[in-house]
């Protein structure tokens, strides 16, 4: 299939900003967590483009929403999609920009070839970003891939108190049926999303094919030693845990940077105890935040660190001790559906290249059920999660084609 | 002068005990802020013990104690003590030691020996610890040398936000007339503290004369990067503080390490911004401590210190600057007084060894009108600013021994 798929860019650039109005906030934020007035807002909004594209639509048991166009020869669905909530405060794209190239490339395709022979579904994420429940992460693609376990409806609690069972009742869900979105009826899940990294603005390019996304394991690591006045307790007697810490954390650093990507390693939070300017610290907890997408180095990277942090404790008289505070295993991307979307990219004219993801993606939960790959677009500066973040209409455009190629050749 | 001095070890025990019950935190701590009840009841049963010791008594105008026993040459003071307020919680030696072994080294002198030719004073310093007004630190000696400046009175503010001068007037002082603790008639200030350091015990040792106080610069050091996604955003291509941070860190603790005693960095207090796991931080804030009782040492010290941190910063795209906190030039105690301690020391017989100060004391404002030295007293496990700290009666009895025999010399 070499025909040329033309993308609305007018379209693309009206979904974009009308779904940026459902929680608005400053110039160019968004403020939309998981079953909030504006997260039903924007769900209504995409309800609505859904029908007009000649979709059936219906709301899972989590709130989900899904557009469907019955392809004629049935079977499993083929997917796209992403999630609708947001960071508090995040952009106009992360998220949303899935949803709204979905349903574009759907449309055009309807429109330009007529009925699918394969099932093509659209599905609006309820939630990704655990931006309100801070253990609710992916509840959306883990409430379709059974990720969401007995209970977790009673113990999964927002920052500001309430659970997200009360939460589901304010939007007429019923919690106790959060098993019936469950779906076994999917072939495939290709998501489309902002890089939220620097790469394809290195390289002028618009559109990336993805071909794994990283594993993640988060360290919360502990290290302790002997508190002590700064002024009367000289150096070569001290158990000083955040000379160690210091160490361990340069040490971490260095080793992902010397190992160059895709491998990343990041210290984003540290606290010592008892935190006075004249006092030697007792403990110093940091995170230590490691990504890899192949299994093999990925567990390398983690038994390095290990290795080398337990070495400095040693030799500097000092405890370390950690817990791992989350832990994803880094997901492939179908082979052959990675394939077919550098094909598509190709014979569309779009550039691109090919990159693994450093973030995690729901897509990472579907890939228990599905197929999986990705698409991305180019992300400003390189920046999401910030009202900052930005990607042209351009790029989306010449996304979403790439997407629609994409699903052409899978459901055509 | 051999004659040995006899110190009345079951008298430094009652004292020690009797003092610690003002203010008693939990089973061997002290609560003792300037001003407050505790401290109120503690100068009151001093005074007690000075009058009955046969020194006539006066409260200076911001509360401090002095007990004298007149010389029959007259002339300028000679003059030993300490601070009577404690850490919240500290222990029951730091301070008030120094006040406990000064009124009975007076005491012990004037009952072995008869009047002195020259005038003797202890002093109960009304605070050193900074511990109720952060801003108060040394507010005893401060006032004694002309240190509290027009206005201090009212800008002087407690954590839980009420004035100095508030509390002053709550005991009966008024804030007003503060200049008129100023003394000009003091010869030599000698003040015995504990060590609150670990050499005197790592060398089996009771008593240190001190021939130094470390001066001390502490800087506030804030490193400004780029915040990015802890996934997306390749290593080779972050600004990140918390690898420039943690290398200034060690690079600061590791040279003051290698230069050896006694020279100290400290970095005690640090925090990241946003200060999450999953984000590269924008900024990360530490303290840097930084003692040496050398002056061109310690301006060598701190010249490393700033020129490492500057190419650190330099060298990984990122911004770097610092404010001074606190800043105390070394104090160098009298070499004469000093010769004269290790003397008194020698023909009492107590093993003893010289060394410097690492933390700051009020014989560092004392020395701006007076010679000054300084006594250590063994401190168990070095500890110091916690109710752990503890001192034994041998080793108290031993220091005020000499001190004794130090002020006979000066004074008979």
């Amino acid at each position: 299939m070499a025909t040329q798929i033309t993308i609305d860019r007018a379209l693309v650039e009206k979904y974009i900003l009308d779904l940026a109005r459902h929680g608005a906030h400053g110039e160019t934020g968004v403020w939309r967590t998981v079953y909030s007035p504006e997260w039903v807002a924007a769900q209504a909004e995409i309800e609505g483009w859904m029908r007009s594209a000649g979709m059936t639509v219906h709301r899972d048991a989590v709130g989900s929403l899904w557009g469907r166009i019955e392809g004629t020869e049935g079977g499993k669905s083929i997917v796209t999609g992403s999630h609708v909530d947001s960071q508090r405060p995040g952009g106009r794209y992360d998220g949303v920009m899935g949803i709204i190239a979905g349903m574009i490339a759907v449309k055009t395709l309807v429109e330009q070839f007529g009925t699918p022979k394969r099932t093509l579904e659209v599905v609006s994420l309820c939630e990704e970003e655990s931006s309100r429940f801070p253990t609710a992460g992916f509840w959306g693609s883990r409430a379709i891939t059974g990720g969401i376990k007995p209970g977790d409806v009673d113990t999964t609690i927002e920052w500001e108190g309430g659970s997200i069972s009360d939460a589901m009742r304010e939007v007429g869900l019923d919690p106790a049926q959060t098993d019936e979105a469950i779906r076994d009826d999917i072939e495939a899940f290709i998501e489309l999303h902002i890089e939220q990294g620097p790469l394809l603005e290195q390289q002028g390019l618009p559109v990336a094919v993805v071909s794994a996304i990283n594993g993640i394991r988060t360290y919360i690591v502990e290290v302790s030693g002997v508190s002590n006045h700064a002024g009367a307790f000289p150096m070569d007697m001290r158990s000083d845990p955040m000379a160690g810490a210091a160490e361990m954390i340069s040490g971490a650093i260095s080793t992902a940077h010397r190992w160059g990507r895709p491998a990343v390693t990041t210290v984003g939070r540290i606290s010592a105890e008892p935190n006075y300017p004249a006092i030697v610290p007792d403990r110093v907890v940091f995170s230590l935040d490691n990504r890899h997408p192949d299994p093999v180095k990925r567990k390398l990277l983690y038994e390095t660190h290990e290795a080398m942090m337990k070495e400095i404790a040693a030799r500097r008289g000092l405890e370390v001790s950690w817990t791992i505070r989350s832990e994803h295993a880094p997901c492939q991307c179908d082979p052959e559906i990675v394939r077919m979307l550098q094909e598509a990219a190709r014979e569309q004219g779009v550039p691109f290249t090919t990159m693994t993801s450093g973030a995690v993606h729901d897509s990472q939960q579907m890939a228990k059920i599905a197929k999986v790959a990705m698409l991305f677009v180019q992300s400003k500066d390189g920046r999401s999660h910030t009202p900052a973040e930005f990607t042209s209409v351009e790029h989306a455009s010449l996304g979403t084609q790439v997407l629609a190629a994409g699903l052409h050749k899978l459901a055509y």
